[in-house]
């Protein structure tokens, strides 16, 4: 595949300063070859050179040329990311490709079994990553796997940090010190999700009174919730907490973010999803946000809902692809059920932005979607859903 | 360059979606021409067929190999953005280039002074957009380049929206309504800083009254500050805001923005930049940033100092850049002097993580630095410099 590099030699690198200012260089592609061909022969002994391995398990594309042509594109995302993290000091992250067809033995043996996604090898556990495959969005994925599965909170500013990001499923639990058993329980709890979610422990007993969390007790926090749910039943083995977190891991709102938005696409319910745009940074966005996250307080245990919220500004290529198919207009936010498998969607009519619906006028609208399931029942209830009818009911 | 082309065709289209799921693909760039060559002859024609204009100003790259590969993708980043707004409804956004040496007579034209940039177009202002040359990033800021300047605040829940936002300059001003004489003002001023500074506006008492804003009175909020600064002189005229915001356009902390990266950088103070590096998601970069923040507003009036500081989540490929040029570890926050000329630099040492210097520390530190202020004298106190040290004077 040589004959690419010619053309590609500095792909991606598109930052530029003034003559003569330093410190702003985003890295080009030099051109290396970094990504190995894995094969039966070679993938243990090259698995082995490295702290991480990071496999992509693609489509077979003999004979496609337009599939070749795509592949091309991915691996060498793939080549930019290996070269930026050639330079990382503490750990050493190396990069394969495993051929659905060439590759069948090795992927049987490695458990890889869902072709086009990336696998990460790290630490004894396997983390499928099913994101954008783009370089940047990769390589700071692959920043937080090799952090600590759980991070400590020491004082009042880390608490405050703890609380700021909301955006997440976490988790937070007191024990005695590093070396309790029941800390290492729930250490061993955190590499199974890490770092799709995030734990969090106090040593200290008033960080501890003020987490209203007694000893060895661990709280679950699902994203954009302001109280927590204590799990029940501490002290917890490994498997007592894997199990809570297994059945708690859809959250009633949840942000599609770069790293995993196919996964979170692909965990749709009953073939559709709630969808919810909304920019944050702008008022009317925020407000509407607000709304939302009210209606999901007040339904957080309703396990048939799970809103995505989408803010447009994380997906600026996406923006007219969505308002295009959807055909809504992104510069106001929009609620809208989505079918999966054709994209077909209905949307609540949302005509005067300065009227916006209240809490519970959204939750009666997301009420009526649920009960009529399909979208055919919503559809005959006209192209786009009005609020206004809906309050007529 | 059509022979480029065949190699790159689905550039950068790198989403996969599971068979039958649909609603989230990841536009693919499909081989069309849509960015004009601009020369003396066409400009004028071509410009007039769109709203918005997006021109790059390139350096010449005849004859020069490694430059003209350079420029093919920086053009193909065009070319998808170009591609992608092409399905935008509102508004027609053209994208052009004009070569530094065979379009130097439409540069003298058009007022294109600084080769490497992208000068925008719309509505009778030029904006210079001096960030990242990513398609994805370009586009964002053209969202915004189309919004209106000045965003009215309507309710208590957009009022909310209006606080939470405090990592841009920005400014609030009420009104008796859209036809009043100083609105009109205050519009027309925005419009020479849009997008860059955001501009909000309420005609309603009760926001007004929460706002602590009297009728036709304008605040401007530095970014991080708690307390807004009251322009004086109500009620003003263009003019007058104009050369109060250029009087107060460089923060004391300010956060480097994938958008606007190259122009902060580019805005040192005599040569140097103090530059922290936290991430905000992570409850030690909480931390150390609550702590910056701090300083910052003790230190809002001071002229000399300006700190930018860096989310490493931000710019996840040139981490083990800055690591390796720095010498630092951006596992933990980071503070330091850099020269832009040579990227040579001097750290604050933080052994330990879990005891970050105070706010009065910190500003000691920082006092220390603009004494001193050429790299040279710092140099000499040893590569790192030392907290303990400091605190020794």
């Amino acid at each position: 595949m040589k004959w690419v590099w010619v053309f590609l030699g500095v792909f991606l690198s598109m930052g530029t300063l003034s003559w003569g200012e330093m410190g702003l260089e985003v890295p080009e592609y030099d051109g290396k070859d970094r990504v190995h061909v894995l094969n039966a022969k070679n993938y243990k002994s090259i698995m082995k050179k490295y702290d991480v391995m990071v496999i992509y398990y693609h489509k077979n594309v003999d004979g496609n040329r337009g599939a070749m042509k795509q592949f091309q594109i991915e691996e060498l995302a793939l080549e930019l990311a290996a070269q930026v993290l050639d330079d990382l000091d503490d750990e050493d992250i190396g990069f394969g490709l495993v051929d659905e067809k060439k590759g069948s033995a090795v992927a049987k043996k490695l458990g890889l079994d869902e072709v086009e996604s990336i696998y990460i090898f790290a630490d004894n556990e396997i983390i499928e990553y099913d994101g954008e495959l783009a370089a940047d969005t990769l390589v700071e994925f692959l920043y937080d796997v090799i952090e600590e599965p759980v991070e400590i909170i020491d004082n009042d500013r880390e608490l405050k940090g703890f609380f700021n990001n909301d955006e997440v499923i976490k988790l937070v639990g007191y024990f005695k010190n590093e070396k309790s058993r029941h800390f290492i329980e729930y250490d061993d709890a955190a590499e199974e999700f890490h770092p799709f979610v995030k734990f969090f422990a106090t040593f200290d007993p008033k960080i501890a009174k003020k987490l209203k969390l007694k000893l060895n007790e661990v709280d679950f926090y699902e994203p954009f919730m302001e109280e927590p749910d204590t799990i029940p039943g501490k002290p917890y083995t490994e498997d007592e907490l894997v199990e809570y977190i297994e059945q708690h891991d859809r959250p009633t709102l949840r942000k599609l973010e770069p790293h995993s938005m196919y996964e979170i696409w692909e965990d749709d319910i009953d073939g559709e999803h709630i969808v919810a745009f909304a920019e944050e940074d702008d008022p009317d966005g925020f407000e509407f946000l607000e709304i939302l996250k009210e209606v999901a307080r007040e339904n957080t245990y309703n396990p048939n809902l799970s809103i995505i919220w989408i803010d447009p500004d994380d997906f600026p290529l996406l923006v007219p692809y969505w308002e295009k198919t959807f055909r809504i207009d992104l510069a106001s936010p929009q609620i809208g059920v989505v079918d999966v498998e054709d994209a077909d969607s209905v949307w609540l009519e949302m005509d005067d932005q300065d009227d916006m619906p209240t809490a519970d006028e959204l939750e009666h609208w997301i009420e009526d979607v649920l009960r009529n399931k399909n979208l055919n029942s919503l559809d005959s209830l006209k192209d786009h859903y009005s609020l206004g009818k809906l309050l007529q009911n």
